[in-house]
């Protein structure tokens, strides 16, 4: 689980230093698809890995619209902001955790139960697609996107 | 790694199923990102991830381009043909494979060495990455992109 993590760290770091050749109001300009901008996809990633890793451990989520973070550094300060404790958790990840049930209370007040494993997939999975948004998005700009290759990375030395 | 192999093929049937609602032409029309058309994504991320599994084990990969499969059918029919394979390398996974060592030719002549349990998940997230690039696309069509929700499709049932 760790290396899928560390993997989205570094590519959601690269793509903030990507953000930084923009000018504020192409970060935020509403685009087509996804959550609708470049900043508000790196906000919603942070937000929603946090909030999960949150809702798992029993602790409140984080609720805040992305109005209160509409600027590159604001977002990369809630970022390392979420950071450590969703550090802590992933690092602390074993096999035992992986069918643990998390009884999640839905908004139409019913309650779903959900193996742990599958929420932190889940958390992984949603960051690299939103990412792939980040994409297109870029190209759209005559942009060269972050790479996305998770080899290479040094995430897994081999013995 | 099961579990996300299975999403991967769940989310891309979903997508074939996507793409029979709309004409050839819109399929293989060239599009901004990615590998540039709806069609040759879900052709490359089939490709890509028999290919990688081949090289693991140390058989040739695919190298047909994708000009010999511009059809919905044709695609569908090529991944069919690869799953069997990659299914049955995938359930084999085991801890010991993690750092086992690839020795990699690149396209250069020299040799690289990737740890497999790095190039399973590169694999992995290639997948993911090319679909967000669809659900940007599918929005600029004015259609509902195939949900990216790896949480209830019971990929792992709590204990």
């Amino acid at each position: 689980m760790i290396p899928f993590f560390r993997y989205n760290w570094i590519v959601r770091e690269q793509w903030y230093q990507w953000c930084e050749e923009l000018p504020l109001e192409e970060l935020i300009k509403e685009r087509t698809g996804g959550v609708g901008g470049i900043l508000q996809t790196l906000f919603h990633v942070a937000d929603v890995e946090w909030s999960w890793i949150r809702v798992l451990q029993g602790l409140p989520d984080f609720e805040e619209p992305f109005e209160n973070y509409a600027t590159l550094a604001k977002v990369r300060e809630l970022d390392a902001r979420f950071r450590p404790e969703v550090e802590e958790f992933v690092n602390s990840w074993d096999e035992s955790m992986e069918t643990r049930p998390l009884h999640n209370s839905r908004q139409d007040g019913s309650v779903e139960v959900l193996a742990w494993g599958e929420v932190v997939r889940h958390v992984i999975a949603h960051e690299i697609h939103h990412i792939g948004q980040l994409s297109v998005w870029s190209r759209e700009l005559g942009r060269a996107p972050v790479s996305a290759n998770l080899i290479r990375k040094g995430l897994i030395l081999p013995g």
